[in-house]
Parts: C-alpha cells; structure tokens; sequence
C-alpha cells in the first residue's frame, strides 16, 4: 500500500514578486487530487520582455494532470494573483472560488477576455467551507491594501495548512475587516501543520504602520496646496481612494477620476457595498471649469505607466485637463524596484511643468500592504506552524525568511517555483523539480519564454538587421546586384557613404569571385554573404548586425 | 559699443545626473570668448537606447563655435565627466587642463580610444592659475568619492565664478584633501558673482556622512565573516578600495582585485601616489588556493552590470572562483536609480548560492560623494554667492536647488541643458535656447539621438518584424509567390499553423487578385502587401509586426 502524501508545489510567486500559482496536492503519490491557489500575471518590461503583455505562469505540469485538479482559490483581486485566470482557464478548467469583491474582479476579467464567468463561485469568508476533494478550505480575511482579502484555512487528512495570502497586520484597514488575532490564535490553538507565508517585505525591520496613520497627513497636505492637487495610488486600494476622496472633501475639492482602472475599481467597489461613503465624483469637463484649488484628481499610473493618467498629465494636456505651476502632485504610493526610470521621468516632467511633487520619501502619504519582519514572527507566533513554507517574494526573500523561522525553530525550506515539497512529516521534503517557466501573452498569442520569439526581438535591438536578397538565375549565375537594406544601425559610418550602399558594393565583390558550387549551394552562399555583411560592417560601424539573406532562384519557381 | 557680457550654457548635466558638459564664455554678444567645464558620458539602458554603448552630449554648437574655445577643463576623474573626452575632442581641439589623476586617467582614455593624449595638461591645485582668454582659473581641492576632485574658481572681467564640480564637505576623506571650509569662506570673502552647484543630493535632508565613518563597520563584518567575503564598490572610489582593503588585512585576509577598471583605478592611484600604503593583492589562482576565511575579493559590478566581476560570480565561476554558502557579499555601494532590477538580480543568483548579501540598507557601508541640502546651504552661507546656479541634477533637483537659493535670498534660475543665462546683472537671465540633445556612440559610430536609428530598434524590438520578398518578371507579374519570414513573432497563431505560412496564403491571394496597374507600381504595390501582412497578423496573433517589402524586377537587371 502506497502511503498519502501532503505536496506544495509553487509554479508562480516563489522566486520572484508576482504571477502567483500555488497547487497543493494530497494522496498516493502520483495521485494527489489537487488544488490550485491563485492564477496571477507579472509584467514585462522593455529591458527583458519588449512587445510583451502580460507575463503568465506555466502551467504545463497541472495542465497534463487536470483530471485530478479539484477547485481554484482566488486569495484577493491583485492583479499578480488573479489576473491569468482569464489566458489559462481553458487549460484548467477547474471551479474557481473566491469572495464577493474577488469575485466580481474575476468576473470582468473572464468577460473582458471573452470567456465565460460560469465557473467563478462567490464564496463567504469562514465558516463557510469549500469541501475539494481531500481539502476543506476556508476563507480567512487578513487586511492588505485591497478588500476581502484572505488567508486559505486548508484541512487535509495530513493536518492543517494556512496559505496567508498576501497580508500585513492592521488592525485599522480603513476598508473591511481589521486583522483578526484572537482568530489566528485560535487557528493555531488547533494545531497547524504548515505555514504557507508571504515574504514580500521580511527586510523592513519596524514593524508595519497601518492604513490609519494616513489619513490626517493627507488631509493636511490637501488642505494647505494652493492649486490643484492631483493624488496617484494603486485603483485596487479602496482604502486609499476612500482615504484621498475624504481628505479633499474636507479641504471643500470635487473628486474627479481618472484613468479605466480607476472607474472599474470605485465601481466594483461600490458595486460590492463597500464604498458607500465615497462622495460623489466630477467629470474632467466640469472639473476643468472648477477654480483649480477646488479640485482634487484621484489617478492611475503610480508606476509611472507611459499610458496612464499620471503620465499623460505630466507629459500635457489630458482629458482637457493640464497641470501647472502651483499645483500638487501626490504619490500615496511606493515605487515597485524596476520602475524607478518611469516613475523618475513623470517626476521630471512635472517638476518642468512647476508642479510641486510629493511623495512618501518622509514615510507619511503610504503604507506598504504587506507583513514586516516583527510582524511576520507575530504571524508564526499566532499559528505555531510545524513547518513554515516561504512564498510570495524573490529568492533572497524566501531565504531570509527560512531563516528567520530556523532562527524560531521552525523547520523550513526554500522551495522556489518547480520545487515540490513533501509536508507530511515533521519537517519539509524536496521530493521533486517539475517543469515551470513563464508564458508570454502578446497580442493574442501565449507562446513560451524560452521559445526564442523574445531573443530574436533584443538581438534586433542590440544589434541592428541587414536584410539581403539576391537573385539566382536559371543558369545559376547572380541576376544583377544583391540588395541590401539596414535597419537599426547608423546610417553611414568610417568611409561616411550610405551603409547600405557600401554592403552592396562588398556583397557584389563577393558573388563576383564566387565559384559555381557556391553559388549552387543556398547554405554555403547565405553563410559566405552573412560573413561578408558582418565583417562590413564591422569595418564602417564597428558593430556586427543580425543578418537575414533570401535567396531567390528563378529555377526553383 | 556692445557691452560685454558672461554666460553660461550647459550642454550635458543639467536636466540629468550625467554626461556634465558645462560652457562658459565672455566678451561681447556673439563673440564670447569660451571655456568648456567637463565632458562627460552617461550610460545606455534596454529600455530606451538597446545596443548603443554610450551617451555623448550633442556638443555642435560648442563646434560650430570652436575658434572661440580657449580651454578645456575636467573635474574630476568620473565617467560622467570625462568619458566623452576621447569621442569628442577631435571636434573641438583645445587643450585639456585637469590635476594629476585626472589627466591621468584622461591620458589613458585618450590614447586606449587610437588619440593623441598631448592636449591633456596637468596643472597644480590653487595657487597654480591657468589663463584662458578672459578666464582665470584655478582648480580648488574639494572632497568627492574619488582623488583629487576640483572646484573651478573661475575669475572673469564680470567677476568672480565658483562652480563646485561635484562634491561633499568631508574633513576627513580617507583618502586626498579634506573639504577646507576656511579656504572656501576666503573665496567668498573676496566676492562671488556665481556658484554654480552640485544638485544631485538637494532631496537628503540629513547632513551628509564622511567617509571616515564607515572603516570601523566595514572592519566588524569582514572580521565576523566565516567564509569568504566579497566587496563591490565603484573602482574609482579610492579611498574605500582603501578602507576595504585595510578591513581585509586587519582580518587576517589577502586581497584580490577582480575586473579590470579595478585593477586600472588601484595602478593609476598608485602611480599617482596616492595608494603607497595599499596591501600587496594576491591572483584569482593564489586567492582559490587558500582558505576562504583568509581571503577578500574586491570586485566591479556594484550596479549589476551584467560583464562585471559581481554578475558574472553571481552567476557561477569567476577566474577560477567560486562562491558558495557561508560566504559574505558586501555591496560597499548605492544603487544608482534605474539599476535596480539589474542589481536585485546577482543579489537574487547570490541567495541561490547561498551567499549572505549585506547592503547599505541600514546606512553602515556606503556613504555618498555628494553635497545634502543642508551642506548645500553651507556651502552657500560660505561663498555667499549674488547669484546659484544649479547643475548636475534632474529637472526636479534643479529646481529644488533653485527654490533653496530663493529660500536664502540667493537670485537663481532653473536652466537646463541648452539653456544660456547671462549672469552680467544681479540676476541670471535666460538670454537664448540653443542646439542640444545626446550622440550616441555605437559601435565605432557616432549619431544624434534623433537620428531614428534607435527608433528602428526599440519598433523591432516592440513589435517584431515581417520581412517579405517578391519578384516581378519581365511581363510585369508576379514570378512564384510571395515569400515571407517573421522575426521576433509568436511562431503560430490562431489558426494552429505556420505564421509564415498563413501570411504568405494571403499574399498569394492578395497578389492573385492585384490588376496590371498596382503590380506596376512599387509604392503601391508595397503599401498594399504591406497592408494585408499587418491585417493577417493581428487576425493571427494580434499584433501588428513592422513590415519590409523587397520587390525584385527582372526587367530593371
């Protein structure tokens, strides 16, 4: 008899912040019945992912194993944790649960792409259990920096586990339910098998500032500008938009919105009661014909997004509204790594346009959504795990915080995507390496990451590309010259003639001097023309392009 | 008579931290006579210049002008200072003033980039005066984060300017001159026209550190460490090579030197005597055979250049080394903004290597080489200057800088590049806008920004490509079909097959149906396979993909 096992297995959000995909598994091995925790994206970027859309999990290995796939849980609306439900369901194929708010996010995805909603199922959060094969799973809601979301209370005949979800501990989230600790206690009173924790922020060592130290350094910076204010957060912080809105209402300022993002968000959110509060909004149109100090903007784009709102207004006029010397520009928000250069260049813009920039260097216009290190010892205090599992956070993450439970006694491993982990006995066991990666969603295509379609794209950009297309007659000889054509690349360089003309010049030495077997031979004839094209242009620009030669061979037609 | 009149004209610097290229002239309008203060480079990234290898300021109308250059003079030692130097001085042909290692590592540069080093001329710090038509200048010892920085105490018939060059007021460098308050109180004391004034740090509220205070805990970790330890660091940074270098010998460990602009920096301030106390180093061989607590690498790479020492042991065996679990990592560094993903990821590859990455978060390792707002306003207090200039910062720290003059009653002007102020009067006026922008060097090619050629790229890179050959024969029809090949494309789309191949179906049928007249004309003719290409492909894969048409007459041969 084959025992049952307990699996972990990450194929998104360990290693890395963002595309979250977490399966756990429970049975015989091999036969695990299934579930899948999160389906999120991360986004591409010009440096590593040009042309790209969306960055997606893949989910090859639970593809092939669909059969045994019970259910899908959706932790909380973030766009890393539900955001590939709409490109992958299809693969899936599983019901998906989520609470009210998530749930309706999900929804619009799933239409916005075409897809049916028919398998998103609203769920309450706990007592309500979702029983899935082996699994009986609740909702448990933590604070973050969006509504409802929710730690995972996962029960399994190999004990209890507790996916966290994203959280942070506030017990004054502004927009529903404060954290819980008397629950989570309760929680561990029971006995946890497996802490399955958020790792994002295990290097800020102070402990976390809640959502409700924001609100009287906002009211006081709106109150005092003397201009128009224009504030920027993420649309998914209802605590935030909610936070803002009041604090111009006090200063007597209509609220306009701007940017999709930012309407779809107050809707949803109105939509699933919990904006009822919020005052009513402007349009741009009237709120261009407001005196600017009776103004407030609440925008999208705080990652300095080239299309969103907070970077046309920086950039120019934008829904009939510009920004100018006087106003007050606020980011209630911090800068993910990696958009530092964009968020910098709609600083700058602003800055030329005289707008003062305000932004949470002094710690008082943000609060991060997620645990700080003191508090993510207060979560393993809480829970009292067998086992704590890192997720949610780069490698340095997650092994900072293997650390900081071994440093707690508490078995932990790293186990970064593709990592399978055994949690059935006391402490974790690496017990497999499946296949995972990244998808890339462009245009409408899915392709793999590792499928070349990205490299050929940033050698182009790197290097430039010769196009060359040469004729070959029916007697096999050179029908006038070869063509060439540069893209990418200066256009005339050390003997300051056009490029392309001089690579003509090179290319019809070239077939000049070719001898028939070569000429006979597209391979041969294509690598002696790449060649020649390289060395060229190494000479005049110093660089060696991309080359592409078509051969043309009038026989063959 | 035209009065005479004293301007100023960045042309690199100010707007941007980077490639300082700063002109001043007097004499009458028009007939200025000039002096050039720096030329620098600054650095390319993916996101917005792929390929090209370095920034150059667009420095033509300083060549158009050349006649009426008397001088050249640098700073200081840094990229952003010097590097375009080699690039550009064929353009301008003046004599090259700086201090000894300066000139020093300007003399290398020249003549590594195939130039003469005969224009570069080392002068003395003050009293040393060099006369440069109206000009007289001295250069003024300041503390930075590498030798022998300079203040230009620049005499003019229209008085006195001071531009500061970057620096920081550090009495105790570690290695070259303390910053000499009382020096600097005389050169006020005698009057002062203009400052112009490092603005990168006018955002650090805090007054700014000396490097003085960093030996002892930089000594505390390198002793603690069990295994091996590493330290990155800017190479030019000599007096923490220094520091890090004494850290290692105090432990009981030999130093190894690893990535050549280390090496180059540590012979350079040799040669110019200011490292005889420097501990003899050991090779990457000597260093693999001993046992790691007995030894320190000194590395490039703090930014996490992906060719640098620090990446490329991150990502596995270096000259023979390896790191390995238990060994330390120190980044003696700040991130420059922008460097960020680059930086996290050979922080990342470290952790999976099990190596303990210690950074400057807690602001014990790395101390800045630049002025903070309240030093800034020390220095101004000092020179007591009629009029501030701020340079050498963005937009935003212009400003700032210029809203801290006011602040103090100084006059000031925000003038980014290629703006000329005329600093006859009290106050700075802006006078003119003139010609400039960024070159890019790129390979052994040199062309403006604006030129497209990067254009081309970043669309290819966006966008992919489809290259499509056609020949027409000597009756004017199509000879075959169409042929196509998709670069940088999702290689299948929605209809499961070949994207070449379903592009070249509907070509074929697009050609089937082309009468006489469109398949004469070639514009036409290309607009129109054009067209259907970009129409397929976004049917296919969504997406609308740059297009090359060649068409091939047989009747042209």
């Amino acid at each position: 008899m084959k025992a049952e096992r307990l699996i972990y297995l990450p194929l998104g959000g360990a290693g890395e912040v963002g595309m979250n995909a977490y399966v756990y598994g429970y049975g015989p091995k091999g036969k695990e019945r299934l579930i899948l925790v999160d389906l999120g994206v991360t986004f591409p970027d010009m440096d590593g992912t040009p042309g790209v859309d969306l960055i997606l999990p893949d989910i090859t290995w639970l593809e092939e194993r669909r059969d045994r796939l019970e259910a899908i849980f959706i932790t909380h609306a973030h766009e890393d944790h539900v955001s590939a439900l709409s490109h992958l369901w299809q693969r899936l194929k599983a019901p998906i649960y989520a609470r009210d708010f998530t749930a309706r996010i999900a929804t619009k995805k799933m239409i916005e792409a075409g897809q049916s909603a028919d398998p998103v199922r609203t769920v309450a959060p706990m007592p309500e259990v979702i029983e899935a094969g082996p699994f009986s799973v609740q909702f448990v809601p933590v604070s973050h920096s969006l509504p409802e979301a929710s730690a995972l209370l996962i029960d399994t005949p190999a004990g209890r586990v507790v996916h966290t979800g994203d959280f942070k501990l506030d017990t004054a989230p502004g927009v529903g339910a404060p954290f819980d600790e008397a629950l989570f206690a309760s929680l561990g009173a029971d006995g946890v098998k497996a802490l399955v924790c958020d790792s994002t922020n295990v290097f800020s060592l102070h402990p976390g500032r809640s959502e409700s130290s924001l609100p009287d350094a906002i009211a006081d910076l709106v109150r005092a500008a003397p201009g128009m204010v224009v504030a920027t957060t993420f649309a998914s912080n209802v605590a935030r938009l909610r936070t803002l809105a009041f604090a111009a209402r006090d200063a007597g300022r209509s609220v306009c919105l701007l940017g999709r993002a930012m309407h779809n968000m107050v809707r949803t959110a109105t939509e699933a009661k919990l904006l009822q509060d919020f005052p009513a909004t402007i349009t741009p149109e009237e709120a261009a014909d407001l005196p600017r100090a009776s103004v407030m903007l609440i925008v999208t784009g705080s990652q300095g997004e080239r299309r969103a709102a907070s970077a046309q207004l920086a950039r120019g006029t934008y829904m009939g509204l510009t920004l100018k010397e006087g106003d007050t520009f606020l980011f209630s928000s911090m800068t993910i790594p990696g958009n530092e250069r964009e968020v910098l260049r709609v600083v700058n813009a602003l800055s030329e346009k005289g707008v003062d920039v305000v932004d949470n260097s002094a710690g008082l216009y943000h609060v991060s959504g997620h645990a700080n290190r003191p508090d993510l010892e207060r979560m393993h205090a809480l829970l009292k795990p067998q086992i704590l599992v890192p997720m949610h956070g780069e490698h340095r993450h997650l092994r900072r915080h293997a650390k900081l439970a071994a440093e707690n006694g508490i078995a932990s491993a790293v186990a970064p995507n593709g990592t399978m982990l055994d949690l059935t006995g006391d402490a974790p066991v690496i017990v497999d390496q499946v296949q995972n990666g990244r998808l890339y969603l462009d245009g409408s295509a899915v392709y793999g990451a590792m499928d070349g379609v990205v490299r050929e794209r940033m050698r182009m950009a790197l290097n430039g590309l010769v196009l060359v297309t040469l004729i070959i007659d029916e007697d096999g000889a050179p029908m006038g010259d070869a063509w060439a054509d540069a893209q990418g690349l200066a256009r005339q360089g050390r003997s300051r003639r056009a490029l392309n003309e001089v690579i003509e010049e090179e290319l019809a030495e070239e077939l000049d001097r070719a001898n028939r077997k070569l000429l006979d031979n597209d391979d041969k004839l294509i690598e002696v023309l790449k060649r020649r094209v390289r060395a060229c242009c190494v000479d005049e620009i110093g660089k060696k392009p991309e080359v592409t030669v078509v051969i043309s061979r009038l026989s063959d037609n």
